[in-house]
């Protein structure tokens, strides 16, 4: 089918390529004229049939405006669908003012980063089942091979939703492996670290995709030695535990992975300076100044 | 090659089938006659060629007493393994008295479970260059096919605590799956949760063999209705902490999820009637009797 496609960076070109390896036409517009098929928002707009289907892939800050922008152009029956990593509470505000000009919203989380172009992209779809249903020939050439790696989570939101989710879940096995390759490395134990981590990549019960990547990282660099211990954080684990706050769910192992993140970004530590100063209160135990 | 094994329970009978298949001589010793090769270890032993070879897979109360009326029977220039969840510290110990009539010890940790006598076992090895070496066709055979799933991670006791380590990860990476399961649960944006965790076996960041399972389990029972929030742990969760405070590893992620397996087998908390009790010392706030 024909797919306006707005934002042609690491995801969204790859996408493109995708799609038309698929057979779908494609129409991309970027801000970066040399990868960009359309000269302006309205002009990819304008190359397009009637349902328009537009697809937004554009980092989050942006999404908001290039959306507004292009629902200046659409018009009653077409669809909008954002590809981004939106949070979810964005979407049905968004779904309403878009709805109101009769535009159709649809919000999808999408995973699978640089790898996706060949192996597919996995998909959390929300939104209602017609507009869904209308996307499918698009959402069934992104997605990987066989039965997994799509699905219709629910309404609005639902898409991005349970992107949030899966991105909270990395960050606690991202940790869950971190700590326990900082306590091999730490032990006496423990000669061949790298060797440890790659066994695991087949027969264990920790198989796994980033167990992989642990191990091709540590191919690449057996002692992690050209890296700082920092680690940056976008919104999606800080979401997902406001969410557990909201359900009064409890996620100590997710909060404690996110909160890790925090305290690597810390050249100094506030709340260490806070325990020092009491220890010394009390104890007269030695500080370091 | 000849091996003796002692313990055919689910593990070591399974192992034995493996074994054979890959055309090697097990002898097999189990306390229940109807499994067992032998009538006695003594018996066990007797009919093995010099140097002997004896794996021991026996629950983990039951090695040390295993191994110690195994070692009355042989000699010099024997080969005990413990493929067991032995805790580590338990390996040097155990090879200096092994040692002192001449009998080597390797200590092995087997991953895999139930799956392994098909896919093979990931296999984490301590011990002597020499004694690993004598014993490489068992665990070529053991090891699932390919160039993972073998590790001879250092000296006596590597084994064992990489396994520790492996499952203390394990530890950690379930939990983060069961946080973002009860959060998709709860939450009112998300129509089909075990349809989310479907779609991430392909495609997605969290592809993993525990995902594969906990995707299996709600195939069979979609609200795990069938089941209380109970779960039990041995050793190697505990151990794992235990070493982190010796090494000062910080290690919130999988000590949360240990601490959260301790509250799921609480009838009622002792520290949350404390909580309740200074809430209603300082605020008159509601508490449940």
């Amino acid at each position: 089918m024909q797919l306006g496609l707005v934002g042609l960076g690491r995801m969204g070109g790859n996408m493109r390529d995708r799609l038309r390896a698929n057979g779908h036409e494609v129409i991309g517009y970027d801000r970066n004229p040399a990868v960009s098929d359309a000269g302006s928002l309205a002009e990819l707009v304008g190359q397009l049939d009637t349902p328009r289907v537009v697809w937004v892939m554009v980092p989050a800050g942006a999404t908001e405006a290039t959306i507004d922008e292009l629902a200046e152009h659409l018009g009653d029956g077409d669809i909008v669908i954002d590809g981004g990593n939106s949070r979810f509470s964005d979407d049905a505000p968004r779904a309403e003012r878009l709805g109101a000009k009769g535009i159709g919203y649809v919000d999808v989380g999408v995973s699978g980063g640089v790898w996706g172009k060949e192996h597919g992209y996995a998909l959390m779809v929300g939104g209602d089942h017609g507009l869904v249903k209308h996307c499918m020939p698009i959402f069934e050439s992104l997605k990987p091979a066989g039965q997994y790696g799509f699905v219709h989570a629910g309404g609005t939101g639902a898409g991005h939703y349970a992107k949030m989710v899966h991105n909270g879940i990395e960050y606690g096995l991202m940790h869950a492996f971190a700590e326990g390759y900082e306590l091999l490395d730490k032990s006496e134990f423990v000669d061949n670290v790298p060797g440890v981590i790659k066994s695991w990549r087949e027969g264990s019960v920790v198989k796994s995709w980033l167990l992989d990547l642990l191990d091709n990282a540590l191919d690449e660099d057996p002692e992690l030695a050209g890296l700082r211990g920092w680690a940056d954080d976008t919104g999606e684990g800080r979401w997902t535990v406001e969410e557990a706050i909201r359900l009064a769910v409890p996620m100590n192992v997710i909060a404690a992975s996110l909160f890790a993140r925090f305290v690597s970004r810390q050249d100094d530590s506030p709340a260490m300076k806070a325990i020092a100063a009491l220890r010394q209160q009390f104890g007269g135990h030695a500080v370091k100044r």
